[in-house]
């Protein structure tokens, strides 16, 4: 009876995942990986074959690891070999051994071939499927070709031309061809200006090129212009989407490669290092206030008032940090322009330091009944937000004019910078002032 | 003679922009508008319309803007509508009405037509310019149709059948038709099992599904399932880039939609909003600090710790707030685990700030010479951090939950909050344990 219905109910999930791959996924992503792998091992690998290429590289790696031999391989073998390469580069040093170890053979050396090209790379993204003839092949003989090939997924947008040494010398898109006099050779109708990028050429300028000139796909080649193999635009919007994201984390230290369900292990060795860093800046900070001690025993309210200057410094500078960091993502900034962003984050720290400035320093007069202190407050912010704007573009700027990642920590720099400059000016204020606010 | 050579420098802008426009884009952007206005405006128009499909739709604008009306009609008439629809969208209220009304009639149609779709919809950047067919149509007619059609540009890759009603029953690739037989109808050889969108669909979502199912372009049709356009994959790549930084800005109240060089006074309006918010939840955490202006006074060490309290809890909070905020951009985190993930938080929380409060412990201990010191910065470290990490995630889950942008401002609640609860816990320990500590 029992038996039955657990028939039944596998049963139905085999229609699901057949039916609706994409949110079979999902469902299976937000299942415990245990649970997920004994659904799946009862079910035949072709029901699970299609939703296994919509589940995130990590998820499709820990159901792998747990699947027999036979299930493992049945799988593999219909993936793309990209999508193997993607799950390989999610796993740890151990995971990836044993992974490569039980790749059918082919395979294995097909990820090995992705997997030397470097992270983030054209190389890493490409499809090995394509189409290619010789430039005297005729049109009919090419369509025929074509026809017989028709039961095999390959990119449909382009057909490239390549010569004996598989260098690529012309492409025809699909329209091209049909137009075409069935007596013409692909040598006559091929296009011959070519855009064609490196193998090494990085995910992010790959992205702007594509999208910029809109082509469904590119050639990518070697240094000799063979043809290695075709990125497609439609693989890249993912990459795009994880690389334009990975930055915020990392601007506070959280890995670039932490995801929201990654093992708390993984999450820990991320973050905790930079949680260190953070707390060494942090006592900077504090040493700066630990300077001023005498004049906060006599004068409690500045102690008060210490989380308002460096909170609404921090504030103002993530503002411009987080501009920045986008427009440098994007692509947006030039460095002819760098004094002119510079100067423009100065000038909307100026504005915006003297509008909130002077709103605080009333504030502060009327809690505390002292026009001085509301001086000093109100100084003590301007000075503070003007630093904070400029620190928010110049730190991603000199690090990336350095050669370091601009995102990596930036944030936890940023927000020492304000802290520091808000409490000495604050606090340095007040001891210039403390004749009038005692 | 000075004219001489301003001609030459002229011919070679000119050359410039034909021969690699992308670049050449680049450079105007980086020029003063007024001085890229003059070089262009002494230019053929034919010699910048490759050129502005590169702008970035801002600087596009602020261009045209400055054309005369022969010069301003050419170029435009040699953009996209939806180019057009997105330099609108990047103008004020009055320079839409300005820029609507130089518009040609008819591109003027069109573009009000794609601006009727909501921001941020698959009907905004969808493209009109597809090839359809009626189903008795024989390939050899269409074939010769496309062959008519071979100069003005279409995308290439599909061809799409619809019914007397304009309703789209049908998809057929170009590698289809060139293996069809010539005698077969377009209705035999269509493929009938369609994916389409709704032009109202979000693109954060459309590109999901793009990428995922690796097309290179989508039909999207109105609720009657007539045929409106065709997104292009290579379109969402540029888009998909610039929603998911958008988010990062809104996160500390700067615009979603300010750039690098937006005007001041745009940059104002965005942030100034939000730094007055801020600023009145610093008064919250003020507040909060001077409910313990007593025990600050006989004990001013504390103050000097406050900052590293705050700071250490606000910097875990904002990792992983950033988790979070990816977690969904991506749409990797389902309804269904969100308690998974919150109890992930609170233990990474909970370990992180026993690792970093034992350490803040001892330093505090060493500094100040009194054990207890030590014990209460410690225990309010583990306090402020472990709800750092639930605010950090709860903040923008609950916020998405309740129908709100979970990107908007949360970094700043969230700092709020951990500011609160940071100062609240050290200082409320400090008090409890006042007898050890003075």
């Amino acid at each position: 009876m029992e038996n039955e219905a657990h028939e039944r109910l596998l049963s139905v999930a085999h229609r699901f995942f057949e039916t609706d791959p994409m949110e079979g996924a999902h469902t299976i992503e937000a299942m415990e990986p245990s649970e997920a792998a004994a659904i799946l091992g009862a079910l035949p690998a072709s029901a699970s074959i299609e939703m296994f290429r919509y589940l995130q590289a990590h998820d499709a790696a820990d159901l792998l690891k747990r699947f027999p031999t036979g299930l493992f391989t049945a799988i593999v073998e219909g993936l793309e070999p990209e999508q193997c390469a993607d799950i390989f580069a999610s796993l740890s040093e151990n995971g990836r051994k044993t992974f490569l170890e039980r790749l059918p053979q082919r395979t294995q050396r097909e990820v090995q071939k992705l997997l030397s090209y470097p992270e983030d790379s054209a190389g890493r993204i490409m499809s090995r499927e394509f189409i290619a003839f010789h430039p005297n092949v005729g049109v009919k003989d090419a369509i025929q070709r074509l026809r017989s090939l028709a039961n095999r997924k390959a990119p449909a947008s382009y057909t490239y031309v390549v010569d004996e040494q598989q260098r690529l010398v012309g492409v025809i898109n699909m329209r091209d061809l049909i137009i075409a006099s069935p007596d013409d050779t692909l040598g006559t109708i091929m296009r011959k200006e070519l855009y064609t990028v490196s193998s090494f050429m990085d995910r992010e300028q790959l992205a702007e090129e594509l999208s910029k000139r809109q082509f469904f796909a590119v050639p990518v080649v070697d240094p000799e212009q063979r043809l290695l193999g075709v990125v497609q635009s439609s693989r890249l919007i993912e990459h795009v989407q994880e690389e334009a994201t990975e930055d915020i984390q990392k601007m506070f230290g959280a890995g670039g490669d932490e995801k929201a369900f990654s093992p708390i292990l993984f999450s820990l060795r991320k973050r905790l290092p930079w949680l260190y860093v953070n707390l060494a800046t942090a006592f900077l900070a504090a040493s700066v206030v630990s300077m001023f001690e005498g004049i906060i025993a006599k004068l409690t309210i500045l102690a008060v008032f210490l989380p308002v200057v460096a909170g609404q410094g921090g504030n103002a500078g993530i503002q411009t940090l987080t501009i920045v960091m986008r427009g440098l993502v994007m692509r947006e900034i030039r460095t002819e322009r760098v004094w002119n962003l510079l100067g423009r984050e100065a000038l909307i720290g100026i504005v915006t330091g003297l509008m909130t400035g002077v709103a605080t320093g009333i504030i502060a007069w009327v809690w505390y009944g002292n026009p001085y202190l509301g001086v000093v407050i109100g100084l003590a912010m301007i000075v503070s937000m003007v630093i904070a704007g400029l620190s928010g573009a110049a730190i991603p700027l000199s690090m990336k004019a350095v050669g370091l990642d601009p995102a990596q920590s930036s944030g936890i720099i940023l927000t020492t910078a304000t802290d520091v400059v808000g409490f000495f000016a604050f606090l340095g204020l007040a001891v210039l002032f403390q004749a009038y606010l005692l």
